[in-house]
Formats: structure tokens, C-alpha cells, sequence
């Protein structure tokens, strides 16, 4: 007997997914807003759990934003897997699902971007030359479509969270930005759509991402601040694994991303590398064990 | 007996700004937007009867945007007039009245912009670089403060209409944009609070830019199709006026701004010019006597 329970609305038009949204509102819900590229993982669904833990009303976006692929990126093979998404999306009690064809995202004229500064410069803004710009077009355009009164992002974008709240900020866009801890692969390898990508070979040796960082966090713990040895030694774990490419390693502040040259303060270690052709970024937060302050994923205000 | 009527509440935080929308809305109000940069006078105050003819609640922003003038610009001598424009807005019957200090519109981190497209690199656009990116920024900022429902702009700065209208479209900002038409002194210059610098003689001067596009209009109504001889009369009329500099003077497609060999079909006539180092701008529709379209500023939809 099949008890998959009944799949969430979904509609493909912005028209559709503001009346669903007023409807929701006119009885007094909250609304959360999950914005996603679809094939869905359970990085995914804890957002829609955090959703609807805190709102009363959760839809889930799933539009593949070619404006945040550079030409040699992957977008055309970019894992669509709508029909596993949704039985996911029904699980987890999804109560809304948005859908739009790029046509009913992007106009033939469209020509207006949000343009983020510094803190979309380094890192993947860096290897990704307008990726950000990408992104927090998307991401405007998704709030002012359904003006959720709170949107959840995963702390493995981290950069994509700092650029998403510089811009909630900066544009006085009425939404609360909230940031859920990255969910994990038992060894470690941070969820990601892109995983998917990666031969069982590849996928075995990605565990490295992950090791790299916590080789960088038990050697702060154990006293050493020194950024260079620590880099070092975030090198050298991810070289282990064999093809890998590194793209970058580093250990930087959390607010400006500016590389540090000590751990004397909370520190963000960062990677991205190619396996087998695929990009996969990783990320934690270090505190240095004299500090005080926890260690958080960005911490929701 | 003084006579003047009670002055609209004036808030100068966003969170007063949007309690007090929210007070509106809640007994359920549609809500009217005019943002202005202050130094009101006859075309700002048609916009506001306008907002309140269409609307249930209306907003008024006086903000001199530091972001859409060059270093090089008039924002340290822009007319300020508070006491004046609260006076004007008492008398017109606006609600409320926003002026914020520069550091509620632009907090010290402020770096995320919305860059328009294609429609804000000509005429205004290449004359003032940047300018509409402050522009299309402060409007997107004032509309996530107010979320009014309606928006009221002047037909005067054409460019700067079609800019928001493009934005508000590319980023799908739940807003409706007016555009109510010029308004003129008696011998046609278009009100301007720049217009306040002339010198009498210069006021008197200024009033070729009308006159330059009144004679472009009535050579079209006579027959006359090449767009090269229309603008020689035009250039002819303005240059009349002593010490006049003409930035441009154009005849362009009313959607894409391209310049027009013919008028064929409806064209915008639009003028620039610097009398005593004071930028004065006008524009106008222009439709061909065989076309059937009206004579209308830019439509509503």
C-alpha cells in the first residue's frame, strides 16, 4: 500500500504563486520561503523543516537561475529531478511549490540586476565572475514575487548568505534571513545537488573537503593560530585525495571574508575544489578555544 | 486669521514610516507613494493630488539622494525647503511625509545597487554616469520601506520613468507606476526645482527648451518627417537663448531611446541644456499627423 502522503500544490506562475500566498496571509499565516535549484537533498528539507517550524505557510521554490552559471559552467547538465523532488517536498509537508519555467522569471527585456559589492569579490565570486550578481537578482526577484516574511538559505553557501543579507539590508527588503546548519554525508562531505555528479571512486575521495576543515579546527583547538601552518596543512589533506584541484583554501573573517593572518577571533575556513571536473565548496566556522563565542554557523539576529 | 491646515505627520525613521503605512493598511487602505527629493513646487504637488485621487493613504518622501549626483553636481547647493514643502503638502492634503537623515537611507556598509540596463545609458545617463543607478537604488529602497501600492512619478524625467518602470518589471516589484504629465510655467519651462537657480534673466532664457520642442511638435504637424532638419530647428531655437549650452537634443524612440532618422511613428523629443552652469531638462511626445495614437504622455498600463 503506497503511503506517500498527498504532493503540495504547484504552480508555475508568479500570478498563482501570489494569490496562494495572499490566500495564506488573509488568515493570518506566516510565510517562509525556501528558494532552491531543486533536486532536492536533505539540506533541503531540513530548510523546509526549519520553515515550518517557524511559519505557518512554507513554499518552496525550484528554479535552476541560469543567470548565476557563467557560460562554462553546468547548467545544461545541472541534476533536475522534479518528480523525486516533490515526493521529497510532500515528506517534509512542503505547503507550496513554485516552479517557473525561466520565460515567467525573465523577460525578453530584462535588463535590471542587483549588483552585490566587496563581499561578492573574493572567493567564489572570484572563480565565478558574476555568479553573485546572479544570485541576488534571483533572490530579489523571488521575495518580491511572494514577500515571505522569512527565507531560509543553508550555511554552506556561506558567501551567498553574507551577499543575500548585505543586499536584504542594503535594499530594506522587509524579510528575515534565516541560516541552517550545513547537513552532512556520514563522512563528513557536506550535502550538495552537485554531488551527484561525482563517479563512487570521486565520491569516496570528496570526503577530503571535510577533513581539510577539520584538520584546520583541531589544530586551532589545540592551540595553534598561526594561519600559514594551518593552510598548509589544509593543503596537504585535500592534495591527498587523488586528482583533486584546489581552487581556493583559506581561512578568513566572517563578515569581510578578508584572509587572516592569526586565529585570534572566530575565523571562517573556507575550500572549493575540482574533482573529476566537479566544483564542491565546504565551510566552517573556527573559534579559537581562549575565545568565548560558540561555535555558531552565522549567527540569525 | 491664518488659515493654513494642519501639517501632515512627519517621520523621518523607516520603522515609524512603515507603522504608520501598516496603520493604513490595517483598516484597509490602499497606499500612494511620491518620493521627491523636496523643493516642491506645482508638478510635485500633482503628483500628490494625483495619489490621493487613486489612493487611500499617501505617502510623501522628501530625500535629496546623495548616490544619483556626480561629485561634480549641485548636492551640497540642491534647494532645501522643508518648512516651505510642509506647508505645500498641508495645503494638498498628504498624509505623511518621510524625510529621512541620510543615515537611515544609507547605513556605513550600504554596497549592493541596482544597475539599470541598456535604457539608462543614453542621453541623462551618459551625461550623469551613475546617475540612474542611484536613481533605480533610492526608488527600490523607498518602495521595500512604504510598499505602497501605487507609485507617482513625473513625466519630465522620462528616463528616469522608463528606469523604474524596467526595474520594478526586471524584479518584479508589486507596484503599479503613474506618470502624470509636466507641469509648465506660464511660458512653458517645465517646473523644476533646479529652476530656482536661474538668475531672472536666465529664467526668462530658459524658456527655449519648450519652445525648441514646441517647434519640433508643429514641424511634424506640418508634414515634416526628417528627424536631421527637426533637430536643426531645435538646436536653432535653444541656441537663441544667449550663453546657452546644449547637451542634447534629440528625437529617439520612446522605448529604447534610439536615436530616429524618420518620425514615422511616435517619437520623444527631449532637450538638455546649461544656462549659468544650471542643467535644465524637457521632453516631449511627438506623434506623426497620420498616426492614430493620441498625443499621450507614457501610458499607463
Amino acid at each position: 500500500m503506497n503511503t506517500t502522503p498527498a504532493r503540495p500544490t504547484c504552480v508555475s506562475t508568479v500570478r498563482e504563486l501570489r494569490e496562494a500566498v495572499a490566500g495564506a496571509r488573509q488568515v493570518g499565516g506566516t510565510i517562509g520561503l525556501v528558494p532552491t535549484m531543486g533536486a532536492l537533498h536533505e539540506g533541503h528539507v531540513s530548510l523546509v523543516r526549519a520553515s515550518k517550524a517557524e511559519c505557518d505557510f512554507t513554499v518552496v521554490t525550484i528554479f535552476v537561475n541560469p543567470t548565476q552559471f557563467a557560460p562554462s559552467e553546468d547548467l545544461a547538465a545541472y541534476p533536475r529531478a522534479l518528480e523525486a523532488d516533490l515526493d521529497k517536498l510532500a515528506q517534509v509537508g512542503a505547503d507550496l511549490v513554485f516552479t517557473p519555467p525561466e520565460s515567467e522569471v525573465y523577460g525578453p527585456a530584462h535588463s535590471t540586476w542587483v549588483e552585490p559589492g566587496n563581499v561578492a569579490r573574493s572567493l567564489e565570486g572570484a572563480s565565478r565572475p558574476d555568479h553573485f550578481r546572479g544570485v541576488a537578482t534571483v533572490v530579489l526577484k523571488l521575495l518580491n514575487m511572494a514577500r515571505p516574511d522569512v527565507a531560509f538559505f543553508g550555511q554552506k553557501d556561506y558567501q551567498q548568505v553574507l551577499v543575500v543579507r548585505r543586499m536584504v539590508a542594503d535594499l530594506d527588503v522587509p524579510v528575515t534571513i534565516r541560516v541552517c546548519p550545513t547537513v552532512r554525508e556520514p563522512d563528513g562531505l557536506a550535502m550538495s545537488s552537485r554531488n551527484a555528479y561525482l563517479s563512487p571512486d570521486a565520491r569516496r575521495r570528496a570526503a577530503v573537503l571535510w577533513k581539510s576543515l577539520s584538520a584546520a579546527r583541531e589544530m586551532v583547538q589545540e592551540g595553534n593560530r598561526d594561519a600559514k601552518a594551518i593552510l598548509a596543512r589544509m593543503r596537504e589533506v585535500l592534495l591527498s585525495a587523488e586528482g583533486l584541484v584546489i581552487d581556493y583554501a583559506v581561512l578568513v573573517d566572517p563578515e569581510s571574508l578578508e584572509p587572516v593572518a592569526r586565529v585570534d577571533a572566530q575565523v571562517l575556513a573556507a575550500v572549493a575544489a575540482r574533482l573529476e571536473g566537479t566544483r564542491l565548496i565546504d565551510n566552517c566556522m573556527i573559534d579559537p578555544p581562549s575565545s568565548s563565542s560558540p561555535q555558531s554557523p552565522i549567527p540569525n539576529p
